[in-house]
């Protein structure tokens, strides 16, 4: 089967590394808003073939994997709609998928199946230069199809996504994007927070000086690319909203618990236990 | 000179390794209120020898470096003050400093010389297994000495931190205290508060499927040491709180702005400027 790629950046650019290394023999096509991207995308051999266009890129595609950010998901569903084979599958990566889902409803033609898609890996270190064939290797691959969505069109991407080695789970996509709400994007949204909070201080010369480990890797994040953050934030704020609150809230809480001893044991304690546990669980599975 | 290590977990175990490396000749006594602990500091040569008691530990020491957890270093100095060499100086490790030295000046004699002090280092890996000879080196190393510490008990205590690697910086116990409430304890607080919001979730079963290395990394510092951080929050009660309020109330403007897209783009970019630039100042320092 055909695949095509729009959108060449860290997780596009990976994907196509991964299915040209799976299968050596598929035909890959790539396309990027920019041309030098693209053309690198090809030099890796992420793509055996630049598309000058949109309507060229989808022309013959029987799978097209749309790897943009977010919010120009729903131009690039506009323009290669007319184009796509009768029976194409699309899927896509996007971060959150409720929207992406209404979209796809609303635009894309009636025989063309969509198996909305969000991979559980990345990386703060975007763009086509940092992608490698085993970037989503053993990572969880979040798969959001509907009660329409055809079974063959859901397993065509599934053994996609086994393929290169991933892990396919499927979710409605408002639990989805309620979960990734909690352990995708508030971490972002926090780890940005405590940059603002601290280089805004009067003290943060002296602060950037005792700055250590803890807080390089409690910042990481914020690195991340500014417009893929807000993207997020703007296509998934219902879900995002209640969790900043919640954790002002929590904030507040432990903020009157500061001289109580127990309560700090306790709040303390079973975060670590907690996390812990997760980090078990994530080893066997 | 004869140096004691009072208290032989992560950092007072470092310590020692780095001490026996740099100086084998020097002798290196040690103490730890777990007598299992403090065999195999010896084991691992961290120290020369282990004190059985803590008056046994400090008599012949000319430094005494206090490695407890914060809220011990009180009851330690109790039971050294009356067996310490008359010119014997006193430093410590602890993250906070102001009640420190309110403890020196209450309970060490007159002509013990106390000067406070803080590597910019540590783990969530604690305890003397997880100690290693250059743990220190390169690291800053907090120096809060005060209006009457001699300048030969500070200038002794810079030469014993450069000597394993260290940079010492000098600054006042107070700053010092409000830079490490925003920098070092901030993020732990946040990254146990992260945890008990996901993992306390009716959601959390979905949650920790897709959670994934944002996730991890965000959470990391709460797999440290709860009685650590538990008495951390105890001893800097006074400046951590303003900054989790200052976050709570941060975290309320973002989400009152999640559906603006000019808001978004700036918060995002320039927390990631800001990080971007101390990393490189990190670096060239």
């Amino acid at each position: 089967m055909n695949v095509s790629i729009i959108g060449l950046g860290l997780i596009g650019g990976s994907l196509g590394l991964a299915l040209r290394q799976t299968a050596p023999d598929r035909l890959v096509v790539g396309w990027d808003r920019d041309a030098a991207v693209a053309a690198q995308a090809q030099q890796r051999n992420a793509i055996v073939r630049s598309a000058d266009t949109l309507p060229d890129a989808v022309a013959d595609a029987d799978i097209v994997v749309v790897a943009t950010p977010v919010l120009a998901v729903r131009t690039v569903f506009e323009s290669i709609a007319p184009h796509l084979k009768p029976d194409a599958i699309v899927t896509d990566v996007a971060s959150t998928k409720v929207q992406v889902l209404e979209w796809a409803e609303e635009l894309l033609p009636s025989g063309v199946a969509f198996v909305g898609g969000h991979p559980m890996a990345g990386s703060e270190q975007h763009s086509i230069t940092n992608a490698r064939a085993d970037l989503l290797s053993g990572a969880v691959y979040c798969l959001t199809p509907q009660a329409g969505t055809p079974l063959d069109a859901i397993e065509t991407i599934e053994a996609l996504v086994t393929g290169i080695g991933a892990r396919p789970l499927r979710m409605p996509a408002a639990t989805h994007d309620a979960a990734v709400a909690a352990v995708s994007h508030l971490p972002f949204l926090l780890a940005s927070a405590l940059v603002q909070l601290t280089a805004g201080d009067a003290h943060w010369p002296d602060m950037s000086r005792l700055a250590a480990t803890g807080y390089r890797d409690a910042t990481r994040l914020a690195s991340g690319d500014p417009l893929m953050h807000r993207d997020i934030c703007l296509s998934n704020a219902a879900a995002i909203r209640p969790q900043i609150e919640r954790m002002a809230r929590l904030l507040d809480e432990v903020a009157a618990h500061l001289d109580d001893p127990e309560y700090l044991a306790q709040f303390f304690h079973h975060a670590r236990e907690q996390r812990e546990a997760w980090l078990r669980d994530r080893e066997r599975s």
